[in-house]
């Protein structure tokens, strides 16, 4: 409930923001909805689209809100926190939308001592980005981490878990390290494995253009991921290094061992590997 | 034209062959659909279901047609050709709806002289199998490889050109070898790839289930081939181990480029080959 009485800053008005934005408005959900971001052309289209009560270019207008959302690229928040730290009135939520947590999380630590932190990161996204494709049902039923420290307080965390089930998400609580782990193989990973796949055909190819007549859905789902921003994912794997390089390595192990099996003819063993994948594949999305 | 007139036989009653059988019979393409598939029950299904005029689980009811279609896994394609070159009658034109062409064309051309073979291979499919997934509308609009033999005759090359545009689908003629090389990269890696990621999330999760609950729809379409049936997969691969082993080589080679980059922290090479990436991606599916 107290979600009803606050103001809340979203900073960005990216496809996660003004999707957030969005869901929070349709929804009554909060006393205001302040959209910001760095662009007047973006902050016009927000209020065109009546996906915020008010839109500025400032950050200071962070100061009048009881809930602040980060949703900017993962460095871009880092770099944004001391300052909101400072503007941020006393008691404020300070949340943020990226995708990687352990070097927010460190960053949050060194807030100062009258703001609440939590992490988030809500797992969802389409290869489009931009306001122009938010939707207020981005959120609808999907996973949403949230990563308190230990410093935030009980009431923090419960606004920040009210907000979270306002736009539709389900709430899982990860330490920042559990998360980022578990991401560079459920999100990272995916993402430079499409990529990877772009860039063998394309050598594949030699040239042959027929190659891509002959990629049908089947490539196009598999390379979806390879269509993501690039900013967003340079920042997303340049703060996540350890663990999605660590992710490499085990995909190019299972790859070798693919390869060994076809190589040495070993049907019976190359048949068990492809039904555990399918069984494993069809228990996780059923 | 000359479809009009001929009886055509469908050996395999699966998702492939049923739905050929359903886009004929729906435009009544030709004289009469014959199905022919190893059991009953899939016969009586398809005959319920109003996919062919008759069917039977008799291979020698390809003796009646004037085109017959193999719409079985790879190997049992190359197993039954030497059969069905002795039950099809003079001039009976030889097609089949394999994912590799080159093993099978070399069974073609063992056939009797008096058989006219072409080599087919539809680019479209489901992860979903067998009768229950047909539908009319799967070849539509996608690329349908045609391969040609030194000894196919031009009436029998223009039935199967005639039978393809039939179904909706777009004829595409390619040499054997280069058709099994181009799909090796556009068809068979993103399979391995997706099975690679779903055996490396495993690995990765180290029993930890919290990681399926963060794969979202990213992993879900980048997985999506990990679902397809292992005993067609295992036919393709094994027919085309060569090029698949040298796609999954490249592919492997391009994944230890991006970790190199992650590794050296070489943020201006690293967003350089993501963005090529994307480019690439987003020129094959505008």
């Amino acid at each position: 409930m107290a979600l009803q009485t606050k103001r809340v800053a979203i900073v960005g008005l990216g496809l996660m923001g003004g999707s957030l934005a969005a869901a929070l408005k349709a929804d009554h959900a909060c006393r205001e909805v302040v959209g910001i971001a760095r662009r007047a052309v973006t902050t016009t289209l927000a209020l065109e689209r009546g996906l915020v009560d008010r839109a500025t270019t400032k950050l200071n207008a962070v100061t009048q809100a009881g809930a602040i959302i980060l949703a900017v690229p993962v460095r871009a928040i880092i770099e944004m926190l001391p300052q909101v730290g400072q503007l941020a009135k006393p008691g404020s939520l300070v949340m943020d939308l990226g995708s990687t947590k352990m070097q927010i999380v460190r960053a949050m630590e060194a807030l100062p001592g009258h703001v609440q932190p939590v992490g988030g990161h809500p797992m969802c996204g389409k290869e489009t980005s931009g306001l122009e494709a938010a939707e207020p049902d981005l959120y609808q039923g999907r996973t949403f981490v949230l990563t308190p420290l230990n410093r935030t307080g009980a009431q923090a965390f419960a606004l920040a878990k009210e907000l979270v089930e306002a736009v539709g998400a389900r709430p899982l609580v990860l330490g920042a390290e559990r998360h980022d782990r578990l991401v560079a193989a459920a999100s990272h990973l995916p993402y430079l494995m499409a990529c990877g796949l772009v860039m063998a055909a394309e050598d594949l190819a030699q040239g042959d253009g027929t190659l891509w007549q002959l990629a049908a859905s089947g490539f196009r789902d598999a390379t979806r991921l390879a269509a993501s921003q690039v900013t967003l994912m340079a920042d997303i794997l340049l703060t996540n290094r350890e663990a999605v390089i660590g992710a490499l390595n085990t995909s190019q192990a299972r790859l070798s061992n693919l390869a060994n099996l076809l190589l040495s003819g070993d049907e019976e063993g190359l048949r068990s590997v492809l039904n555990a994948c399918r069984e494993r594949r069809r228990r996780a999305f059923p």
